[in-house]
């Protein structure tokens, strides 16, 4: 029986076009034998659509891109400083907007430190964590505004907005991963500080953890926790925290297993209602799009994680594997084509 | 012609009074010969004063406090989930009211790489920033609440509170502090997600910064600058930013340097208005409080900060020379009072 999956492709600016052309290389590699065909739509947006016709996201490009099984993405977002963008606000108006309204709440970036892959740290260790980022609440909800904007006198106010709702759907995702991982779970918040959210957070944490008896617990400021992802990353296997201090931490640990030319990233809905967006972490880089030196790993790992998502075990892990003996036998620059065609060429061997 | 410098000591709790300990002696020992005298008082504030009175900070105490020209702290906080503790908040009740009421706008954190001192990067390069991170508004104003709490419909906000008045002075102590230095200065903050916020703290950084056509400027989201923090710290002159982020990343910081234990900050008024207060940036580390294990260089080099404030600029790079020599002997474990002992005495040397 033949499955046919709808694949909405953004390949966005700057090397988005190029990382999203080696995961797709690859995504057609691994399925080549199977019963799965990927029937894929190609959206045309980001700065440069923004650019020629003044549009970020329009109504109908959203149900579009909502019709498909699952979305992947490269990366969006201009030449910083462009006087054209001044107005636009491409991150805004584009990526979070897709993902609060396609309610990705679980935001999920594993980090792994694959053995060849060099990073800052003088004794990685083994790093194996996923980081699980509240997608679609916190700080990002752009619940802000300022009066007497330009003046001295301005005030200009954010606010993060949390829904018990919203914190224990996540938190639970967020158990039955530790459940079925290392069964390791660390909140990661400053409830010292940002009492009234920090204090549900903890308060729903606590609660599911009562039905995990299997998992231990431990909760660490977000300042700690930068502090231990690079003294100790070993220690951690799942965490879960708010879209912020997720954002934050998730750089970091691309940092530190290696780069963030590795870090991948799945904005998932997992009740299914709406089609789970998978990107890599990294932005745009305008200033060597086009140059063939941007990696796509990242971009090839989130096909994994697509594949993942959609039940398709065995070919996200014939895709993980590949990388994995890629990143081990790297030696000398390769462009961004070279290194698609290596790990394509692995998953079919 | 002699001075009286009035100093309230706060060594609070855990290894706070033993790390304190060490500080004043290092002041001591700076200061024998010279014809400056530190009049010194010990306030008795933090989870052991709570325990003991219910008491945080009082009205009468913060007057006392206020009533001097420096302060220098310790550590305060008590063992972590002491259900005693449950309803206290040491560290709003009376770290950050103390930051608040005495109007500490200026949180100023350097970070060097002393050599000899022993860090988690292979290659930590040449180290040498200071972090201008706002200490009265941002995400720490305590303006959030919550509705319907320990209920599933339980909603909880946080709001960043931050003004021109407060972001233009702290932008201001930063560029001229920048034109003592290397004359660069990096804006942190989210720009592309915390809109409001960020884009005043943008456009003043950008007003300031026509006034010094000297200091070079860039930005970088907060999230990016933990990547630089771990690849190439180095780049950095001065960075300042807000309340939460400047946590974060001279946590960050402290661990990339060689370890939180020599971190110190300075939580500066810069009017005058009222008495600055000198902290190391660790806390009170309950499970090794009394086993002189504690390393007190920290609050040392905060000493050295607080001398600096004080226009006893000689004494300062004293302290900072003695524990950049004491650094770069160090080997094999020693007490605190030996470690406050060995710079004491390279000061008088
Ligand atoms: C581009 C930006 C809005 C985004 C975020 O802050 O979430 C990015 O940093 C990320 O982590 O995916
Ligand atoms: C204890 C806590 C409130 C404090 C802060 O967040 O400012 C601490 O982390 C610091 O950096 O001094």
């Amino acid at each position: 029986m033949s499955r046919v999956v709808k694949l909405a492709v953004i390949p966005g600016d700057g090397i988005g076009p190029e990382v999203v052309a080696e995961a797709v290389k690859v995504l057609d590699a691994v399925t080549a034998e199977s019963d799965v065909t990927f029937d894929k739509s190609a959206f045309s947006l980001g700065a440069g659509r923004y650019l020629e016709t003044g549009d970020t996201l329009t109504d109908d490009d959203l149900a579009a891109i909502a019709a498909h099984d699952a979305i992947l993405l490269g990366a969006v977002g201009g030449v910083p400083g462009d006087p054209r963008l001044k107005d636009a606000n491409i991150e805004r108006g584009l990526l979070l907007k897709l993902r609060f309204e396609l309610d990705h709440y679980v935001n999920l970036r594993p980090s792994k430190h694959y053995p060849g892959a060099t990073g800052p740290l003088a004794d990685p260790g083994d790093i194996d964590f996923v980081v699980v980022r509240e997608g679609t609440e916190g700080p990002y909800v752009g619940n802000g505004g300022a009066i007497r904007r330009g003046t001295p006198h301005e005030v200009a106010n954010e606010t993060s907005v949390n829904t018990a709702y919203g914190v224990e759907r996540v938190v639970r995702y967020a158990f039955a991963l530790a459940a079925r991982r290392r069964h390791k779970l660390t909140l990661v918040h400053k409830t010292n500080v940002l009492v009234h959210a920090g204090g549900m957070w903890k308060r729903i944490v606590d609660a599911v953890a009562s039905e995990y008896p299997g998992v231990d617990v431990d909760y660490l400021h977000v300042d700690a926790a930068t502090i231990f992802l690079v003294t100790n990353p070993g220690r951690f296997d799942v965490i879960v925290t708010d879209n912020l201090f997720g954002d934050i931490l998730t750089d970091l640990a691309g940092a530190v297993t290696g780069g963030i030319g590795l870090a991948a990233s799945g904005n998932i809905n997992p009740d299914g209602a709406f089609p789970s967006m998978f990107e890599p972490v990294h932005g745009s880089a305008p200033d060597i799009a086009g140059t063939q030196k941007a990696d796509p790993t990242a971009a090839i790992l989130s096909v994994a994680l697509l594949l993942d998502h959609l039940g398709l075990v065995d070919e996200a892990a014939r895709v993980t594997r590949a990388v994995e003996d890629d990143i081990a036998s790297r030696d000398g620059a390769r462009t961004t084509a070279q290194i698609g065609d290596a790990i394509a060429e692995r998953v079919q061997a």
